[in-house]
């Protein structure tokens, strides 16, 4: 190190060591324990905040007081990041943890005048963050997250349900209840709701007063859907299920796995005896 | 071969051997993958035209475009089928799928005048082609059919529960409350639809507003059907934790019964060396 | 046999022979599989009838058909019920389905005048009598009856939790919503109401409305409810699951013990060889 | 102890000795199975009273019968509370069922008058104190207890999707339905609704008729809340499960356990004898 310490390359190796460590460094402070928490206590007077705002009458009273902390938490959040960027480099986008921080993050900064205005009513979205900073709901988060692609399948065979239902209740309905079924958007509306259970009936009610053959319709498609929901909830329990079995199969694979060990070793110690047995006789 | 190039019954037989072929040829065609996937997207594009139509706004701007794409795709699966037809024969008609492919494409020349007009609305059946088309929605969606036996006792059962509950209804409510209990039809929806749980108070209060014990029938209504709701949702869940604890068990026995295995060849190699030791001796 | 023609000891003896023999003839007659069908079917349209009885329109038609239906369908069950109870003697009391059937029976004979007219309504009961004598279904619903004593715990907590509850709502809310909280009675309705989940904003917003606290009653309320019955569903799930498990993990133990046999018997062979061997030598 | 009859110090120890053969005696007496019978049926029969006290008929008829029963089992359970307390002394207070049971009967001890006087309405959480007597409602509230913390990270995040939602919705419908989302307060109580999926097309729609956009929220937020709650679901079945099958698998692992050892047994006799053998032979 004594020797270079006028050449350019070593003046650029130095900058390059400086740098790697300094990234080093900074990994070491935004994944710490207490950077982690202090971050998790700004969100959550964020959050406060960010409700606090939605009241018309502390809106009045401390508006700059909720603006200012409003901002100072969103510089920590921008400051925050860069840090972790920094420290990470192009590798930080790949994780999909991270990408949403940057988003949540960035809604604040959509001009307040023009076509993306409503996005900055989920500027609250910025509260979510603790979920990817708190391990444990993280944890909580990735699982429900994974379960997902198991219920894609199923998921798609309801919104397929939905979509050819949409387009017959329009034809069958459109005229007859065009509160309902005027076109197929509200259609799907209607029938996504008839799904989750709620108030069908009435619906139907209407609907069959002027064709009173739509009961068909309604009492298929609620059948139909029932059944499906059934089989996400199914997916989603049978995959939690052999989940906590395997571990515990596993479990006790390894023990009747040692055990039938145990008894291979003394076969064979006795195996050997014997032929120790007939080696001595010959 | 060459022998017989004159005889009509060895042209019957080049005839019959061409047909068998052409038919081999057909069959790859249309099983295979290219072919499938350019059936999955006229299936969407005829999916959305469907949903076009629905719209009164573009039903007049482009109503002859949809109606002609709509045509096109209609004749796409006609072809399809026939090839398909042809392919198979007879078999293709025992396969349920095909049959409701059959069927769904047969909705669309049903007349446009006459008793089965309204048919013509489940034209967009058709896009549920896509469940027959697709394997893993295919495989899916057999799935969901075959757990129909295991419910089939649980949903006779809620029948019956359903048509009594009907019967003593209408001679309890029907004068009282006729918009719910008016005849046998119309008991037997209402009580469909308190079973979904959705808007029962409603019913149930406006009854008692004249019967005032009316509560006992329909508290006892409600929690019997929960019970056989129940009941279903246990043997679904029950036949589903099954299949997947059978496989990791089947699993778990193979592994123990090579395990052994290697234990009794041990053992077995052992004993013929003990009796080679006393054969030696003798 | 011939010995003992004129004694009066041996009438006796002859006819209780006779009568023996008859009962278990009347026994194999109502126990047969062609008398159950029959049986069966006279259920059916016996619960045809009483559907088609409650609608006015076929009551002035065919009145007088219907009641001749409904009489012979009375006078066959009451003929059967009579050759069970002859057939099996006081037993037949003991078989909760039998007295199921006396009972869903004997409801037609209640007067058609008096306090207990309205019984007559339940005449459709009998329709359930199906259950019974269907094995299948008889299955079934023994194994959801077999189900309630390991609900009943969760069940008298559940009741207990919706008394309390209605007791403090009455006194709490009993002056500003009486239509749904007017005395314990209403209370508990409204409150079991609110735990199927049916309507509960409706009632909460308007209580609300005079008592704005009223919102932490009522979400912890729904929140402890949903507790209550998630763990129904959790003992219910669970006791299905544990038979499915118990039958695989007794096959699988089976399976294993028969294997650890075959070793055990081969360790045993090897050691009667190991001992003649000793005794050779000796 | 006959040497001591005259001495200070030895009369204060035969005064602690009386002391704790008392509290013995005492503790025997209030764990004894027919005093807390006799609790019980305290309970059950203030329940009723206190269910009677919602009466206006009954008020204005027995109230001073009423008002001296209540009294009565109040002065019961108070004595109750005190010997269990002397009985048990300090350790008392660790029992979480036991400070229930002081909280719930001490809430009549309220002044009636001031600003806690609505805590008199909650008299009546005494009657779930049933639940601490019995043996078998304690386990089970127990267990329900226990399941608690493997669904409160579930639970915190499913508070979290509210509060965020809620603030979320406040901005953007708080102006169109301020019936429903006029403050974070009521828009949080709109979004638990909704969560029940209870009513919520109707607050969905009366906001659509305005932001026609809305849709995409409320269907967001109910898939999303879906899921969340399909997890607690899940964790909860599972835990449930778990227990059953450890239990079997645990009574599986002992057999094989036993059985294993059997052929161990054997298969080290079996080496004994052979070293045997060759001891013989040397």
């Amino acid at each position: 190190m004594a020797r270079c310490h006028r050449s350019g390359a070593c003046r650029r190796k130095i900058g390059k060591n400086w740098r790697v460590e300094a990234r080093a460094q900074i990994k070491r402070f935004v994944d710490g324990r207490r950077f982690q928490r202090f971050i998790a206590i700004v969100i959550v007077v964020n959050a406060l905040t960010l409700g606090l705002e939605t009241s018309a009458k502390f809106v009045d009273q401390g508006h700059d007081l909720l603006t200012a902390v409003d901002r100072i938490a969103l510089g920590i959040f921008v400051v925050e990041l860069t840090l972790r960027i920094i420290a990470y480099g192009f590798p930080f986008f790949t994780d999909p943890w991270s990408v949403f921080d940057v988003i949540v993050v960035g809604i604040a900064f959509v001009p307040t005048a023009g076509p993306f205005l409503v996005l900055r009513a989920f500027r609250a979205l910025r509260i979510m963050r603790l979920v990817s900073v708190l391990p444990r709901m993280r944890r909580l988060a990735t699982g429900i997250l994974r379960a997902l692609p198991g219920m894609a399948s199923v998921g798609a065979l309801i919104m397929l349900i939905i979509y050819v239902a949409g387009v017959v209740a329009t034809n069958l309905f459109g005229e007859v209840a065009p509160k309902y079924f005027d076109d197929l958007g509200t259609s799907l509306f209607t029938l996504f709701q008839a799904m989750t259970g709620e108030g069908w009936p009435d619906i139907s009610r209407e609907v069959m007063a002027k064709e009173p053959l739509a009961w068909i319709f309604f009492v298929i498609y609620i059948v139909v859907c029932t059944l499906a929901v059934l089989n996400i909830l199914i997916a989603v329990i049978v995959s939690g299920m052999e989940q906590a079995n395997t571990d515990e199969i596993v479990e006790l694979e390894e023990k009747q796995a040692r055990s039938d060990q145990v008894l291979l070793e003394e076969i064979r110690a006795l195996r050997d005896e014997v032929r120790a047995l007939r080696e001595e006789r010959a």
